[in-house]
């Protein structure tokens, strides 16, 4: 039997942001790990909304999660799930069938969309976590304009040139700000039946303002440049009912075939499999050191996990996040399998937060700098590609965003599944 | 009323290599013309085996159809299939419950792949004709080898090694090059559980040798080109019966969970909207000038015609064909509409053909030149990329192909559809 299969096992489930940086930290480490996750893919979720616009294929922004950690001979990728835990035994049974022990176990599972107690709205508007979603959510992008260039009823192709984003975060508002410009410009010229000025881009927010998580003037500017391109911004604005006609907005009505939902998460079952306490999100209570509470061996991260920073606020469910918590969680480990005092509070860093609307305007914050328009934009398309993995990727998607500056030509303009030429309300 | 809707109505159904073709020769026409498809982007047959193969995302050979003939103003796009065609009104019936009255039709409506009277393998031998077939298959090759790892009954992780193609046109060759060269280049040294050695890649033909359309020590020279890949090529081999155990070839059994179909087309219905009569395959018998027995307001180009060159061979069913039948057709309807003369007779322009197997040997024959090897390769890679349409794809694909020539890594390495980690046995 070779030592590696004596040596220490970590069990990384999930390979988002958070579980691919603790593997690649724990690469040399006197460990075996084994990262489990139910696609054969990491996925670059920033950037899933060009795909659902269209600018983007999905293979640009995914990465085959054994490829990422080929160089890591420590360790195996496994596709699975986890059906459940087996705490006491350090076990866990997988949908295949293998139950797996571990050692230690880190749990970073992610999040999905949520409808606030509203599931049945899901059918007509669908969210954005998934490569599934992003292609669905094109389908049903471009569907609507094949409609309308195929209706000859003036209220039904209304309807069909409507689009309603709901949330006004930065998934909302980046949404919203690429279908513009896929109205405006991409599409334009191409319709014989309907005049693209019919198209309606309208932004949902049941908050005084979009993007709340910046400072009021940025968000100010994203909202005046999301109106240059023609999207409507509706503030203080409740969905009360989702349905195949349109929504509803207290009393009034918005007639529209095209929903997309961008108001809220929900994390992954997680908590479940141990019984640990969450919050209101399902994201578990984590202790300052991400173990999770009673189990000094299992950690939680990520989106699955309610962390606080050193104010006590709520640490955002962004990708720098989760990376920061991989790797602590790695040095957690690390120190104690040398019998050193591990680090025993997680602290939190904020790199900054940004957004883009449509292909000129971005805003940033950095906190020691704040900028806005055309130079951020840039600074967001740098930032992005420097993030994501590969050169091939970075070289493709660098490509792909120039082409799109110069002619306005989007390369993934494709209805795919199903098969049918038919719409599909849902999955 | 415009004037342009009293214009001469062509209405070309399906828009692939003759039906494009055809429209754009008759953009400056006196014509209406309205190009209908079910998909709504025209799709490079030629590469789908590289999407299957995870070398190219769908995007880098699909094009939307209506940004195609964007340019032809009188052209309108619609999505919709063809339900029925009423030839004494005229008239066809969509999908979407909407009449088109026209003046010629022009049917150019495709092929789908064919099982010979056993209809029921197509759950365990998909073929290869659209996108979701190519992605259904990337699925599986890729679903392959994760169950492989994952498994621990060495019976079962053979036959998840095994991949059985039947077929050995060119189709079924450029499927079994690329998975060989996927399993020895590409995912060489990501799996822990089993040694790549183990993979067997074979393809299964009927008749004496594989590529019959080409020359003897042509198709001898692709032979050996997969051997050296490790192919197992299996001539004079009927396949009698597939199932999810694997392939039957009379006594002989082989053992796989993956099996592709490359053996065979059959046309589309369109013979039957029209009462047509065609051949074996479905394909419409039709006149020398393209149009349908009875009806010479109505053309069918393509893989759906059955057309003969003037030796009275059986024009093959590859992209240049269609597309000098389209032109073929936009000539007759220019030269009726002239009150001219059209010509009487399609010629068959035979220029050439290629194949390639793997990334460093391909075969090409172009009558005055035959060539194979490395240079043939790089022939056929300027070839497929000059067909392509747009700089951007000739861009993107370019740089795709020389990236898995430098490094073997290939980008579209993604399990999707059905959002669940379980493997799907059909559609």
């Amino acid at each position: 039997m070779p030592p590696e299969s004596l040596a220490h096992h970590v069990v990384i489930v999930g390979a988002g942001f958070g579980g691919v940086e603790a593997a690649r930290a724990l690469a040399d480490a006197p460990v075996r790990i084994t990262l489990l996750d139910r696609r054969n893919y990491h996925l670059f979720q920033p950037l899933l909304y060009q795909v659902a616009g269209t600018a983007l294929a999905p293979s640009d922004i995914a990465w085959p999660i054994r490829s990422l950690v080929r160089g890591a001979k420590n360790a195996t990728t496994l596709l699975g799930e986890v059906v459940s835990i087996d705490a006491r035994q350090k076990r866990l049974l997988t949908s295949y069938g293998a139950t797996i022990d571990y050692d230690t176990l880190m749990l970073a599972t992610g999040a999905r969309h949520a409808y606030f107690g509203h599931d049945d709205w899901e059918p007509y508007a669908p969210g954005l976590k998934t490569i599934e979603d992003a292609t669905h959510i094109r389908r049903n992008i471009l569907f609507a304009f094949e409609e309308a260039e195929r209706s000859n009823n003036p209220a039904e192709r209304a309807a069909y040139l409507t689009f309603a984003i709901i949330g006004g975060g930065p998934t909302g508002v980046e949404l919203a700000g690429t279908i513009a410009e896929l109205a405006h410009e991409t599409l334009r010229g191409e319709f014989r039946n309907f005049n693209m000025d019919e198209v309606r881009v309208i932004l949902i927010e049941a908050g005084p303002r979009i993007l709340p998580s910046f400072k009021e003037h940025l968000a100010a500017y994203a909202k005046r440049a999301l109106e240059r391109l023609k999207v409507e911004v509706l503030t203080d604005h409740m969905v009360t009912e989702c349905d195949a006609g349109g929504v509803h907005l207290g009393e009034k009505h918005l007639a529209t075939r095209t929903i997309l939902w961008a108001a809220g998460v929900q994390a992954s079952p997680a908590g479940a499999w141990l019984d640990l306490p969450c919050d209101r999100a399902g994201r578990v209570l984590v202790e300052p050191d991400l173990t999770a509470p009673g189990f000094p061996d299992v950690f939680v991260i990520g989106d699955t996990a309610h962390v606080e920073d050193d104010e006590g606020t709520l640490v955002p469910g962004v990708a720098p996040a989760a990376k920061q918590e991989g790797r602590f969680v790695a040095e957690v480990i690390r120190a104690r399998l040398a019998d050193k005092t591990p680090p025993e509070r997680f602290h939190y860093k904020n790199d900054g937060s940004l957004a883009t609307i449509g292909k000129r305007a971005a805003i940033v914050d950095f906190g020691w700098v704040r900028l806005r328009g055309r130079l951020a934009w840039w600074l967001w398309g740098f930032v992005h590609i420097f993030f994501l993995i590969g050169v091939r990727n970075r070289l493709m998607v660098a490509l792909s965003w120039l082409w799109i500056y110069w002619t306005g030509q989007r390369s993934a303009r494709l209805i795919t599944q199903s098969g049918s030429e038919e719409r599909e309300v849902s999955d």
